[in-house]
């Protein structure tokens, strides 16, 4: 590849996490655009697809993944249905983002890497999004500068507010904890090489018959522990927090401050040093909105008034500096094009 | 306006501000481009535009905005060119977001509002983009619900690594404290009445001769308060932190936490209640950057070898979930292509 | 004075704060006991001398100081009554601990200094328990090293549920902001110059004709700038919050955290070294207790049962750490005794 | 028992845990006084006694208690001196305060029961200071609330800076985690039915040998689980955390904050409803202070011309808020005496 043009891509599956992703990739990211929606309901392929401009439904992965206009395949259907849409992709050595998990066992798993073997390339990511989440950068990044030392444990809380009506006590694991595993996998480097898992006694406020919550011991391949607890319908929100405790220190996300540490006599996290840390998000969020708004032919933030009355403000101010004591803003009416 | 394709930017000032602009309608925001980039210094124009597909470099604003492929205008040049720039704008009756200040002064602002009347519609925006920071907008939401009453104080900081070294006392004011101004205004919905600032003795750590810290003092036509820590070389970090004090509690952003309030009580903040919330920007940043790396023909995250790890760790915790005790994770050896 | 015995105190005024210094100095602190109450309303000064051993009721001050068993003087009448209660203290050249305000203007205040002169020696200590806390301690001992660089402005937050009925205006300058005045001078080490007060619109919370809040700015000879939040009818809890801004960072108390600093790129605090830190508050209240409850002839803490529970658990425990696995703890069954 | 006057105590142990009860009892607990301290070490006890007045030394623990001074008996011998001193308190029908252990095996402690037991009544305290630390008892009572339901579970850690030199691995169980063996027995209010210990790859700052971390699961006889992380070198601090996850929430401590909860779509704690909650340790350390000072002849606290001072600044006040304005404030020169 390396096409100058945007990158056109199939997305299999228009459920939930599917249409998101449609969204997504016509309304927020750049240099890409969807070519095509899949899913085995042909009606709800055609509401998705019907959403973005010179996109085509279907209702089979090879039909849409042969089409000209195909450049990557994004899997976001059920995971049974990972293994032959992946495959499928292989089969026109397209690159694949795949939505977790990969494949529901290792077999069906192992099977998908020797097919990636064959093509002698890898094609395939899998939807670990945590891996991009700010503040799991932020604290992969800290195990990575090893002013911490080495990561002895890792405690990790995971909670939801209520979980599917058709999760089994088994889901707790391969859905949820799932994305545990792969956390600690990648924030220490190790494989696990062994897992316990404890049942507390339920909770009333999960169904009848559901081991939740559950206790989960990872042991790593590098002597390190990581401990999860899993929580699905803990009912006060959804939280996500891990803590890598190691030989010179801890580090914290997801408790609402970004990365706490404690080290050397201190707990606390850094400081933005520049605007364009603390505000990077809003100067994409304004001119993304500007963007939207302008294409509708509105205009909705702040005009020319609010830039005149800052102005005489600002004017005031300085000559109160300048001056000394109480100055008073003098703004002219406002005129009717801004009320 | 209302056109299907993408809108086409031009770009004015092509500075550290403006190229950033030109970046971030480029690589970040969907459903617009830059077509073309005006520069006094020619050779800075060409640069910045020889990194956007299709986009022209100009030194003349409305040589630039006469061209057919222009949709609406970015002002980032110095704020004494602001004027000219919106002016020309409006001749061709072009949206603008202008970079903040509007222009330098209020007669100046007037002639632009003046312009706008005349046009008979609103074209420009300003560009105070606190307004779209996900904390400022969550306070604006909260003080519209009334739940906490009337807001009566704002407190605000503002500090600076370092201000830049043509920083003069009076630019504390407009060109720090301006965005107070407006937070001000658009926070509380009052127009500012009179302005105090006081001088505590100057910092050693700012340059001699400058005022440096400043505490202002603005009054509101809604009998409100609103105190402003202006510090530019508070060496330290970038903070800015906003306290609203209302008759029945208090909130504060720019803590690290998101929105904490003091109310009935209880002093806190809100827990996210989906992984929508909490993980959005987590997938959008992972489907950016595998766009990103696709589009150059790279697979840089997690892959198929992950996808089996997990599935196998996994697998073997759903036993370890249905049988009770430890149980072992047997994984093939890591085949090269994932090495 | 050096005595061995205990300092025996004269307690001045009857109301909540002088029964409160009385069950303090009799409960609480060691080394002191009330020997007199003295009260203008007779029944008052009975009703409270009555809980303490050995304690006399009275209605004059002079008459208890002239006992012989009166070391020390705690005056905690209205403010208007402490001049005269003071200098009557001098008259028996006793140590005198007087509640703020020392006198309720500068005019008596300074008769009360020209007094002590005359004795020639000092006598007299305000109650601005401040002082005493342990986070303004902290503060003040961070200050002192020099670490923060100069201090240039002060921050206090000051709010109370709901002031007394029979608050005025003017109270929240000379019985609330007295607090922060005095706070102001010790932890700067400045004198206070210039005062000016302002007035938001009043809270609906607040009684009609009440100026609450009202924003106080002092100005220091030290040219330092200290503002005052003063809210006594916020309605949502108790509040006392200060941030001193220094040349190199900041420092926070009064948030719940104890002292927060912003320093170099970093916020946060200091973590305890020792259980002597964290715990010693909890030392002594089990020993406060364990004593109170021993004279009453009771037992309510923890008890055999309960270390024979954790010996047990803690045997069970090293035999899973040595031998690895899950062991069971076998306990005894529980005897009436600690039923 | 139920005298009039002071609890007569005899020390058992003049190691470090027993002379600061002593210097506890002697100089910030109310109502007690150490009339007898026990060392096998005589010159220890000789040492330690002769800071109190009216204290006699002893190496025999049943000779002191013999005595007739001694209402009761406060042991800090080390653990295996336990059995016999507090059997020796039991021949005299003394309360007890026994420093943790009560003794260092589940066998001997069923001595001690059986020997309460044949008094009749209980005597023996055990010193778990936990329950009695401010932050433990908010937690023990939000759960006696049953506001946030049933608890499933209770996380724990334990962190020190660094071991004592003789620590041995299976003393992190018996020394360390009993503290979190009595808690979670106290807070959950159930037995503990097993044990499993984890041992992750010792730290390199723990002495080689030392199994440190540890990661102990307790499970309880009401279904709960309870994971403690015990770190004894640890390296940055000392640490003492507590979440408890119940059916509708949680609560955790030891974080720098007070309690803060998770419930309903809400983080976050109390804010005190009234100075005597923020303030009554301050006006407790006032008092104490005065009254040491006053005993030596001091006078160290805030003074008259602080007093005059603050009174200034408070008339200034009162004109400005009354005339408006920036009032100048007038002191008198500084008297010699105040310098």
């Amino acid at each position: 590849m390396n096409r100058s043009g945007p990158l056109r891509i199939a997305v299999i599956g228009a459920g939930r996490m599917g249409a998101d992703h449609v969204r997504r990739i016509d309304r927020v990211v750049s240099g890409a655009r969807v070519t095509a929606v899949v899913d085995i309901d042909a009606g709800r392929a055609r509401t998705v697809a019907a959403g973005v401009d010179g996109c085509t439904a279907h209702t089979d992965p090879a039909a849409a993944m042969a089409a000209a206009d195909v450049d990557a395949v994004l899997v976001a259907s059920p995971g049974p249905a990972h293994e032959a849409a992946v495959l499928a992709a292989f089969e026109h050595d397209l690159p694949v983002l795949c939505e977790k998990p990969l494949t529901p066992d290792a077999a069906s798993a192992l099977r998908v890497m020797e097919a990636e073997q064959a093509l002698g390339h890898r094609r395939v990511q899998v939807g670990f999004m945590r891996r991009y989440d700010a503040e799991y950068v932020q604290l992969k990044a800290l195990l990575g500068t090893g002013r911490l030392g080495r990561p002895l444990m890792l405690h990790n809380r995971h909670r939801n507010v209520a979980g599917p009506s058709f999760f089994t006590s088994s889901m707790l694991i391969s859905d949820s904890v799932a994305h545990e595993v792969d956390a600690t996998r990648w924030l220490l480097g190790h494989e696990i090489t062994a897992v316990t898992v404890l049942r507390p006694t339920p909770s009333e406020g999960a169904p009848v018959g559901l081991a939740d919550p559950q206790f989960v011991v990872l042991e790593t391949d590098g002597g390190a522990l990581s401990d999860v607890e899993i929580f699905v319908n803990c009912g006060f929100g959804y939280q996500v927090q891990a803590e890598v405790v190691c030989e010179r220190g801890t580090a914290r996300i997801g408790d609402g401050h970004a990365l706490v540490t404690n080290v050397a006599g201190h707990w606390g996290g850094t400081i933005a040093q520049d605007w364009t840390d603390r505000f990077a998000q809003a100067y994409d969020d304004e001119v993304r909105t500007w963007v939207d708004t302008t294409r509708r032919g509105e205009v909705t933030g702040p005009g020319a008034w609010d830039g005149y009355a800052a102005a005489a403000v600002c004017e005031a101010g300085v000559r109160a500096l300048e001056e000394g004591g109480r100055v008073e803003v003098d703004l002219v009416e406002k005129p009717a094009l801004y009320r």
